[in-house]
């Protein structure tokens, strides 16, 4: 992971940019170099693809020099990792507190129904979009999205687990299942919401899954 | 559409070169320059994005002529439009008869088991990969997308409609939106099986997404 200061400064452009499909509005007064390149590769990647990635695009899109940029990435596969790891941030930085904070179904109900809000909506919708730039493209990008869905997936099943000691879901349901199924619900209701444009597609579907846990409430 | 016949012949390595993200092997001897273009154009987006797909680029792959390209597709932007009802043939010739023909929730479990198959996989993938293509970058592609899920959804709609008239499903569930959850779990569950690379999250997601249809029978 990058320091913290750049990956809060760049997450919320790349975001919007990777969702619209256009090009951020690269601050040029940013004085982080690493930052402009990280943000200009986002672009890059988002727009052409995971081969569009050559150092000479990112240099230029970028605008430092081949040897600062050498400087910065020495190993420039690293730079899809840390593409990953700054949208994931902005998931998981968002996602974590509040399912780490689910200790009853009110409050998954209510975790879910965050899930509706357009900056959610538009983070866990660049997840996605990752999965199908990188996956079977980028060995080391896809080992990094995958833990990443992977501590999504943990936390969520922590939290079902806890409504079981709770006694408010049966103990017979594996809550990894559980969880996977949640979160397979919110990447495919976010793809057919971003074809139809119609954000009611992902609601349907997240409150379907959420009867879905209900259905196991003791 | 195009003619049945380039398109059966087209589909099959054009599918497998979407999920495999490898380029697919053109037949040379392949007369059809019409299936030469569109299967190249189809790897060309697959591979660097809507962005790729330039007359000139596409000529190229194709081994056509500009004249005879020009010809074939005045409007370079039907090519969009005719990958994604290539795409779109694959899953809806082996969806909507299978679909067609369930009338109790044992034929609907069938129908959602098949969905495992590799080949099946493979199809319904490729349709989420190119709304992550298409959606936002290209309208004329997007629509022809969007057209194309509402035919899947409306048929799966009609299915378990005829369910609830047959008295196997509680009436009281809207069929669209009994559709609109599971073609999302089986969106999600591709995307989450294609990230992790094990079809077992395919396998949980739509056992969890029938379950949800389960809990309605009467």
């Amino acid at each position: 992971m990058h320091p913290a200061r750049a990956g809060t400064t760049t997450v919320h452009a790349m975001t919007a940019d990777w969702y619209d499909g256009r090009c951020p509005d690269l601050d040029i007064s940013e004085p982080d170099s690493r930052a402009r390149v990280v943000a200009s590769a986002t672009a890059l990647l988002a727009q052409n693809g995971v081969g569009s990635l050559t150092p000479a695009r990112i240099q230029a899109a970028a605008r430092v020099s081949r040897a600062e940029f050498e400087q910065l990435f020495p190993d420039p596969d690293v730079i899809v990792e840390v593409i990953v790891s700054t949208q994931l941030d902005a998931v998981l930085r968002a996602q974590l507190p509040r399912l780490d904070a689910v200790q009853n179904l009110e409050d998954l109900q209510h975790w879910l129904s965050r899930l509706l809000d357009p900056r959610a909506r538009k983070s866990s919708s660049a997840l996605g979009s990752l999965i199908h730039h990188l996956a079977d493209r980028h060995d080391r990008g896809q080992r990094a999205l995958a833990t990443a869905f992977a501590h999504w997936r943990t936390s969520l099943a922590s939290a079902l687990s806890r409504l079981q000691t709770a006694g408010e879901l049966d103990r017979g349901v594996p809550p990894e299942e559980l969880a996977v199924g949640l979160i397979a619900a919110l990447q495919g209701g976010h793809l057919l919401a971003h074809l139809t444009r119609d954000a009611d597609q992902l609601r349907v579907t997240l409150e379907m899954a959420f009867d879905q846990v209900r259905a196991h409430a003791t």
